[in-house]
C-alpha cells in the first residue's frame, strides 16, 4: 500500500477507538503499512499526543484481546500524533497544515491525504470547507481522499447539502463513503458467487426466482446510541444503506466488463428502479414494531414512536425482477444477531407431475449466510431412498469460516486498505445514496402522512407477528 | 403387494442363490410378501424340496450376514416348492403345469404368475415356447409376467430373435428386462434431482452444459465369469445396457406428465439420437482396453484380444444436447469399484470479466455419486475470503448413504417387488434394447473391419493413458 497521512477527525470518539485503530494496528500487524505512513488523531480534547497513545493503546489491547503484541503496538505508536483542534477555528486548521507539512518531510512522504471525518454530520461542512479553504493537500503533489461514515443525511434534502459541503472540497471519485456492510465477505462474495458460477447466474431472474430475502437482526437494543437512534429509526439507521445496498448487490445486473465504475451505475441502475408503495394497502408492505422497554433506554424521547423493526416488503421496476418481491427484515433487540441473503426459486417442472399425488414441499433455496456464520447452504430436492417418486428435501452446505485458519479480515481493516489503494468498489456512490433516499424519503412521509401502527414486541423475540404475516400471507412463503 | 406364484428357472444357479433369494428373504423379513404368495423353484438338478430348502438356506445365511433370523427363513421356506425340469422336455412342463395349480387352490392364490429366467439366454426360446404351448398360466384369470436378465442378446440380430421367442408368449407389456443398473437409489434419483429442482432443470441442456461423464469401474477382475466375459467384452457387457441407460436417463427430456410410459418413449428418442461414430478419427471416439493378465483368467482365451475396458466419448442427435459430448468409461481390474455421473457445466460469464487477469479455473460441476458413496456433490466458485476478485472452488455435498439408519434396499428386492405390483418403469422396454444394439453394432462391426488396437493396463490401475487422452485433449476437461 502506498504511503499516506490518515487524518481522522474525531480521533478521541467511539469508532476510532472501537473500530479504525484497531484496524490500523491489525494492518500494521500483517506489514501491510508503508513505511511512509502516518496518522494524524484530531479531535478537540486538549491533550498530549503521549497521553492520545496511551488510550489509543488502551483501546486497541481491549478490541485486540489475546492477540494484542506489544511489538506490533511499539511500531505503529510511532506513526501516530495528536492534533487538537476546534473544527470551526481557521486557526486551528492552520496549524494542523504545518504539522502535516513538517511529518512529510520527517517521514519522506508523497503528499497523499486520506482524511477520515468521525464525526458527526453536522461538522462536515465545517471541516470540508476548511480543508479546501486551507488547502490541507497538495495540489498536484499526490492525492487527496476523503472518507465518511453514516449517516450520510436523515432524508434526501440533508443528504443533498452535505454533499454539497463535501464536493465543494473533494470530487466524487476522491470522496469514499463507507457502509460497512458492503466490506462484509459474504456481501463481496455475492456478486462473485453470482458470476463465476454457471449454475446461479441464468437463472438469477424473475422466470426462476420466486422471491429474495435479506435479513438483518441484532440481539442487543440501542445501547449507547439512543439519543441518535431515536431521531433516526430503523428505516433510516439500516434501510436507507445497509438494506437497501444488499437488495442491490443481489439484484443487480452483472456488467459485462466487472469493473467498479460498471457495478455502480449497474446498482444504481437497481435503486433507481425502486417501485414506491401503493397508498391502499400499507400493511401488506411495511409493518414497523419497536421492541418493549425502548422508551426507557437512555437518550429515548419518553413516548417515542421510533421504529426498531422494520419488515418490508418491495418490488422493482426493473426487468430482470419485475413482480418478484425483495422481503426486507431488520430489527434491534431481537432473537438473534445475524444477516443472510435467502433466494427462493420456484417451484419446479416436476411439481406438477410427479404422479400418485406427490408433492414438492419446498422450493429449491440457495442461503447466503453473511453473519455470524458466513458460508453457502443450498437446499435441494431428492429422491427419499426406497421410495418410488416421494421427494424430500436436503440440505448442501459450505461454511466459509468453518475452515480452519480462515481467517476473514475485519470489515475496517479492509476499508482503510481499499482507500489507501484508491478501489471505490466497496463504497457508496453518491448516486446510490440519493436514489436510496428518495425511495426511503416516500416511505418517511407517507408514515407522516398516514400515522402507521408501531408493533410493540417482546425483547430476544422475532418482532412482531404482523412482520410474519407480511410474508406468510403469500403460500409457500415464509421468513427463512 | 398382490399375492403371485414366482417361477425361477435357474433355482441352483448363482444368481437365484446370491441375489434373488436373499432379496426374497428381504421381502418377507419386511413383511412384504402377501399372503399367497409362493415360490417354485425349477431347475435341471434332481433334488428334493428340502434339499433345496437346505441349499437356499446357506447362500441367504451368507448373503444376509449378521442380519440373518431363523424366524424370517421359517416363514420363507414354507412357501418354496423344488420343481426339476429338462428345459427342452415337454412333460416336464407339464408336471410343473400341475404343481402350480395345486399350489394356487392350496394358497388360494389369485393365478398370477412371474416367471423369471435365470438362465442362459439359448434356453429362453425353449422356456417361453413351452410356457405358451403348455399353458403355464390361467387365460383371463390373474396375470402373467416375464421377468428376464442380461445378457439380453450379443448383437441386434441375436437380441431380436430372443424377443421374439420371448414375445410368441408374452405381450411387451409384460416383460420386464433388468437392468439393475436402473434399480440404484441415485440413478432413480438423477430424474427426480433434475424434475424437482428449479436449479438443475433449466440449466439442464447444451446452452450450458459443457460435458457430461458416465464412469462405472470395477477392481475385480472377471473372476468366475471369464467364459461368458471372453465372448461378450466390456462393449455388450456393460456399454450396450448400464452405460447407455444411465446416458438416456441423464440425457432425457422429461415429459410433462412424469409416467413409466411417458419416460420410457423419451428415452428410447434418446437412444435412436447416438450419432454413429466417424470412420477418421477412431481414436478420439473409442479406446479400448485389456487388463494385464486376463489372458490367463479361466475359461478365457489364450490370445484373446476381449477388451476389459472402454473409454467413450459420444454425441446426440437431439435437441438439447447438440454437440455436447458424453465421454463414458467403464473396466474391470481398475483401481476402484466405483460408478459416478458428473454435470460439468460451461465457464460462467465472469469468465471473461473479473478483472486484473483473474481466471475462473474450475467451471461448476454437479457429481451425482451412485456407488459405493451414494450422493450429490455440487462445486461452485466462491471470491477467496481477504481477495478482491481471487476466486476458488469450493464443494457442498450431500452424501445419502451416510445418513444414519438409512438403509437402500438392494436392487433385486427392488426390482422383485416392481415386477409384482406390476411397475415397468425401472425395466428396459425392447425399443431401448434395439436401439442400443443399433448403436453399439456400429461399434463392434466397424471394429471387425478396422482392428483397435486394445491397450494393455496395469490392474489397479486407472486404465490406458490413450483412455484419459480421449478426454484430456480438449482444453479443461479430464475424467472426473
Amino acid at each position: 500500500m502506498e504511503g499516506c497521512l490518515l487524518v481522522i477527525f474525531g480521533a478521541t470518539g467511539d469508532l476510532t477507538y472501537r473500530k479504525l485503530l484497531p484496524a490500523l494496528y491489525q494492518l500494521e500487524k500483517k506489514a501491510l503499512l508503508a513505511k511512509n505512513f502516518g496518522l494524524v488523531a484530531v479531535a478537540r480534547k486538549k491533550i498530549s499526543t503521549n497521553t492520545y497513545i496511551q488510550e489509543a493503546q488502551k483501546a486497541v489491547k481491549v478490541h485486540t484481546g489475546e492477540e494484542y503484541e506489544g511489538l506490533v503496538w511499539d511500531r505503529l505508536k510511532q506513526r501516530i500524533h495528536y492534533h487538537q483542534l476546534e473544527f470551526n477555528i481557521d486557526g486551528d486548521y492552520e496549524s494542523l497544515k504545518k504539522v502535516l507539512e513538517n511529518l512529510d518531510r520527517d517521514i519522506d512522504g508523497e503528499g497523499n491525504r486520506l482524511f477520515y471525518l468521525a464525526v458527526a454530520p453536522e461538522y462536515f461542512s465545517n471541516i470540508a470547507g476548511a480543508i479546501k479553504r486551507m488547502d490541507l493537500y497538495r495540489k498536484n503533489q499526490g492525492w487527496k481522499r476523503l472518507m465518511v461514515e453514516k449517516p450520510f443525511g436523515s432524508d434526501l434534502k440533508s443528504a443533498t447539502s452535505l454533499n454539497e459541503a463535501l464536493t465543494l472540497a473533494f470530487e466524487e471519485k476522491e470522496i469514499y463513503r463507507v457502509d460497512h456492510y458492503l466490506m462484509k465477505e459474504m456481501v463481496q462474495n455475492l456478486i462473485m458467487i453470482r458470476a463465476a458460477n454457471q449454475i446461479f447466474e441464468p437463472t438469477w431472474n424473475r422466470e426462476h426466482i420466486d422471491h429474495v430475502q435479506i435479513i438483518s437482526t441484532e440481539s442487543e437494543g440501542v445501547g449507547r446510541r439512543g439519543e441518535y437512534y431515536d431521531q433516526a429509526g430503523a428505516l433510516r439507521d439500516m434501510v436507507q444503506n445497509h438494506m437497501l445496498q444488499m437488495v442491490a448487490l443481489a439484484a443487480v445486473d452483472l456488467p459485462g466488463n466487472l469493473t467498479a465504475k460498471n457495478l455502480r451505475e449497474e446498482k444504481v441502475r437497481v435503486l433507481q428502479s425502486l417501485i414506491p408503495f401503493k397508498e391502499d394497502s400499507i400493511e401488506e408492505q411495511m409493518v414497523l414494531g419497536q421492541y418493549q422497554g425502548y422508551q426507557q433506554e437512555p437518550g429515548v424521547r419518553e413516548e417515542s414512536s421510533t421504529e426498531t423493526y422494520v419488515a418490508l416488503r418491495l418490488f422493482l421496476n426493473h426487468p430482470r425482477w419485475l413482480g418478484v418481491p425483495f422481503y426486507l427484515k431488520t430489527g434491534k433487540g431481537m432473537k438473534d444477531k445475524t444477516a443472510r441473503i435467502i433466494i427462493q426459486y420456484k417451484l419446479p417442472m416436476g411439481s406438477c407431475c410427479l404422479g400418485k399425488n406427490k408433492k414438492i414441499e419446498q422450493p429449491n433455496r440457495l442461503r447466503i449466510n453473511i453473519q455470524p456464520q458466513e458460508g453457502v447452504v443450498l437446499s435441494f430436492n431428492t429422491k427419499q431412498p426406497g421410495t418410488v417418486d416421494t421427494i424430500r428435501p436436503v440440505t448442501m452446505d459450505f461454511c466459509q469460516n468453518c475452515l480452519i485458519g480462515m481467517n476473514t479480515p475485519e470489515a475496517y481493516e479492509k476499508l482503510l486498505g481499499d482507500a489507501i489503494k484508491g478501489d471505490q468498489t466497496l463504497f457508496t456512490h453518491w448516486e446510490e445514496v440519493e436514489a436510496s433516499w428518495k425511495w426511503v424519503d416516500t416511505l418517511i412521509d407517507w408514515r407522516k402522512r398516514h400515522p402507521l401502527e408501531v408493533r410493540n414486541y417482546k425483547k430476544a423475540s422475532q418482532g412482531p407477528k404482523e412482520g410474519a404475516e407480511l410474508v406468510d400471507r403469500e403460500p409457500g412463503r415464509q421468513w427463512l
